[in-house]
């Protein structure tokens, strides 16, 4: 047993969740703790500013499984809610460190600068209570390591964020390290055996009666750490599997059981249609949001045997809820299939998953040629971070090889999202040394606007991106939903070919474009040195202000239709 | 009477209270909204971010008295509390408009993008509550007038932001425009009159019986409106007059009774003895934050008669608090000195309320030199934004010319924010019409790179404001406060001579720089085409990492003290 400071024993515990950089903005509240984080091998990866930084953790922690972000109360961490608000949407385990004023300023109400100047100093974690899995502000040390603990099994348990506030006086106090010796747990509680039996008995019997079942894994398979379960149940089951916008890009797409992506009214018809028709769904991480469904438009067949939808912490099997991870009922499918074989021979996928490619390389560059064709760059090895709107959409056209993954925000769908996390992720897979592993990035540039001073992390920590910008004059995901030609969906007109030099002057960087034909786009595709360069690349690519992917057309008509009445979805 | 839309009868309300701009980002809950803002005589000023346009808003409605900003529920709304958190703690009226998904998804709880992915809605406006003067989300289009009319009441009485919640749905629907005739209220009520003659006739008293009485217009007389009153009284009195950090630019320096800058120990040793040795002391709108202070570190007079605090709902004489507005006690106590002056003869302002210039042309550029100086650039007409930090501290060496105008955020503190801020002061100094007024921009450049994308808005919508950036390698506040030489004060090396064409290509900017002496400064300042281009110009000056005003460098001095443990301050 030894003293150390209360800052040095947070920080040894994020070392111990796998973390190794910390995000965030130095501000004076909380300097002297950064000084720790060197201390414990750790490194600072400071960002030009907190919604960036958030973002960050937030591709860092998809990668890693767990981020740390560091910003000073009230501005900075005001600056970070939106990030935070989506890594608990989106189940992100993020910890949030807020540098606080020191406990006597608190005690004798002093108007402290970053307050609202009225004595006040618990507004902040009030608000964030509601985006957060769990709060603490330190104020005793004897309790530091116990509330620091708290809240990280939170995090690991619920997969979500927490905000630990904490003054530098309490950072530098000394507590006993003891409570290190017990880690924070990783991994969900056994489920009761009898009803977790009892539940794998159940979707064993619907998979025997049916004719032709069908798996979805949606998003909150990858997020809920069940990717390596759900893949080994559709290898045993042989059964057809599809995903979803959220999901997208977590599944192995060159099984022969892939099926597509399904998003109701967005879905390719061929796709649709198989997988709509089936008699005994199995949704895996099921997340029924707006734009997951086609907004709401997802049909399923009328004489369903059961619906099966599996969470974190429950599995229901049509109306019934059984209180049990889906994690380990997956594992018992498994045993089961294992055991014995499913008695009925499996449907085969006998539809193209992906849209059929429409091409003239002399005609301007569309968007119904772009996502097909990026699929033959992508490589095992490459991270995608697809922007929420026409990327994250598009990229659903997209074929991706086994070992590619891609991350978006399907349901918060905050933009200027993917600009940020890309430095996370690319952090991430640096951290991981394998040389071919490619950061990649795909992004409108309204949306790369909102968070474009990334580039200077990019460029500065020698992060090597694959940047694609889709600049088509403005908001188009937008446009297709209400004002088509409005000037608040145009935005500004920048140098994309500047970019590297203004923000990483002497940093080594490469610019493609402006690519204006479908041909110039494959002939880039094409070229060996392109994705190879050793240093951020950065690719321009010029669409029409109205062209958009034919699903993302089709959602936009169901989201009118919605918008006028039609309501069907409900949590 | 007639039927019109709810967003139409809510852009007119704005429309009455001065507002010509509104600015935000479009997301799809509030695009249909969007239209109806050109139809109500207002321009549609989008942003690159909604943290830039929550600035921009507050630039905005300092110059002009109220501003709008429209952002999107969850992502757009959350990205801009920290703008909004700043209105709030620094009185500055902003309403908010969120554009909300339609009632009836709220009501089946349907899972939303935007939206947390649990099926409720409440928890931004539970969020916002913490910051925000009142709230409303309009579900019901009879009480949208009285719900609009209730908070924007609020917003012009308290002068502080508000938020209005609007689904599109709602925005639509049709109702009455009767209450238009009655218009928002835009003056407090009168006070108590027996109160105000019995405070009058006190503060009268006072000032006949003292020897030296001062007057310190701070912070609060700008943001409570009462600038014209407190200027009239320093004439009618003819005493001495000082400001603070907070109220810096706010009053006319070219008045005789001009005495300077007090920030406690930061401020110079002629300043602090004058003030500090006055028996009489009145504070019109004091803020006494740890900054505004130097840190809890004004020493007054022992043997002081009495010490009167103005706010804007009461005035408080020694110990006792009166209910009544700084603004009609005022008026009255001008009213009074106009029927009989004051018996004694004032003091006359014997010491030099501005630092000396230290001077050597071929010498590497040193704040000490540079804020005198920039002293001489400032002229009638300027409206000038300070960023927290090394700038607005800087600044109070400067002497700014009658008619010249600063504005920065003392209190909250937020660093990105005068970058931001700048695009709202220099649309209304646009939308004034005077060619002779310039929006000019001092900040650093770690600051500078939080909001950077704002370029794009400055060169888009032709604002044409000067630029001051101190480039000095870091953020060199939290420099003298802790980590001189730590890698987390570092920021990246940006190309600023690139930026105008980055952000604007094809829009006429100008770069000078780098500025590395103080000779080169100089010259620049006194050539006639500078600041006078007739586009947007940016000066890049570059100064060594830890040099700093004086002023600051002995604030970091108390800083340290008080985190040490010597508090003085309580609100």
């Amino acid at each position: 047993m030894t003293q150390i400071k209360v800052g040095d024993y947070l920080f040894k515990r994020l070392h111990e969740l796998g973390i190794r950089a910390v995000f965030g903005v130095p501000g004076d509240y909380e300097l002297a703790l950064l000084d720790l984080i060197t201390d414990n091998d750790l490194e600072w990866k400071g960002n030009p500013n907190e919604l960036v930084a958030a973002y960050a953790a937030d591709g860092y922690a998809r990668v890693k499984g767990a981020a740390a972000c560091v910003t000073t109360f009230g501005p900075g961490e005001t600056s970070a809610y939106c990030g935070m608000a989506g890594h608990f949407c989106e189940f992100v385990p993020v910890v949030h460190i807020v540098g606080y004023p020191t406990i006597q300023a608190i005690r004798k109400k002093a108007i402290m600068h970053h307050s609202l100047g009225n004595g006040k100093f618990d507004m902040y974690v009030e608000m964030v209570k509601q985006i957060m899995a769990d709060t603490t502000v330190i104020d005793y040390p004897p309790l530091a390591a116990s509330e620091i603990d708290r809240v990280l099994n939170t995090m690991m348990y619920e997969q979500r964020p927490v905000y630990i506030g904490l003054s530098i006086d309490i950072a530098l106090e000394m507590i006993s390290d003891a409570p290190l010796g017990c880690p924070i747990s990783r991994t969900l509680p056994p489920n009761d055996p009898e009803v977790e039996k009892s539940v794998v008995s159940k979707i064993r019997n619907g998979l025997e009666r049916a004719d032709n079942p069908i798996i979805v894994i949606d998003g909150g398979a990858a997020r809920h750490d069940v990717l390596s379960e759900a893949h080994e149940f559709v290898k045993l089951t042989r059964i057809p599997f599809f995903t979803t916008p959220m999901g997208k890009g977590s599944v192995n797409e060159d099984l022969p059981q892939y099926g597509g992506v399904h998003f109701g009214a967005g879905t390719h018809p061929g796709v649709k249609n198989a997988m709509e028709s089936s008699d005994f769904v199995l949704i895996i991480g099921n997340f029924p949001s707006d734009f997951n469904t086609g907004e709401f438009t997802c049909v399923f067949n009328k004489n369903i045997i059961e619906f099966v939808d599996f969470q974190r912490f429950s599995v229901s099997i049509g109306e019934i809820k059984y209180p049990v991870s889906m994690k380990f009922v997956l594992q018992g499918l498994n045993k089961d299939l294992q055991r014995s074989k499913l008695m009925k021979a499996a449907q085969k996928v006998t539809w193209n998953p992906y849209p059929t490619l429409e091409f003239s390389p002399s005609e301007h560059l569309k968007q119904d040629f772009l996502w097909p064709t990026l699929g033959s760059f992508f490589r095992p090895g490459d991270y995608i971070i697809g922007e929420t709107g026409t990327s994250a959409f598009g990229l659903c056209d997209s074929r991706l090889p086994a070992g590619a993954v891609m991350h978006n925000q399907t349901i918060f769908g905050s933009i200027g999202y993917a600009t940020g996390a890309i430095v996370g992720v690319a952090q991430a897979v640096k951290e991981s040394g394998g040389k071919w592993k490619r950061p990649i990035l795909v992004t409108g540039e309204g949306s790369m606007h909102l968070t474009i001073q990334v580039l200077q992390d990019l460029l500065r920590f020698d992060l090597k991106p694959i940047i694609f910008v889709l600049n088509n004059g403005g908001y188009t995901v937008e446009r297709l939903i209400h004002g088509k030609e409005a000037l608040y969906n145009d935005v500004a007109v920048i140098d994309y070919g500047l970019l590297g030099s203004t923000f990483g002057p002497g940093v080594p960087s490469k610019y493609y474009g402006p690519i204006r034909t479908n041909g110039q786009l494959e002939e880039l595709l094409k070229d060996k040195d392109f994705g190879n360069a050793g240093c951020s690349e950065l690719v321009e690519l010029i669409l029409k202000p109205l062209d958009a992917p034919k699903a993302l057309v089709r959602v936009g008509v169901a989201v009118d239709k919605f918008n006028k009445g039609n309501v069907t979805g409900a949590a």
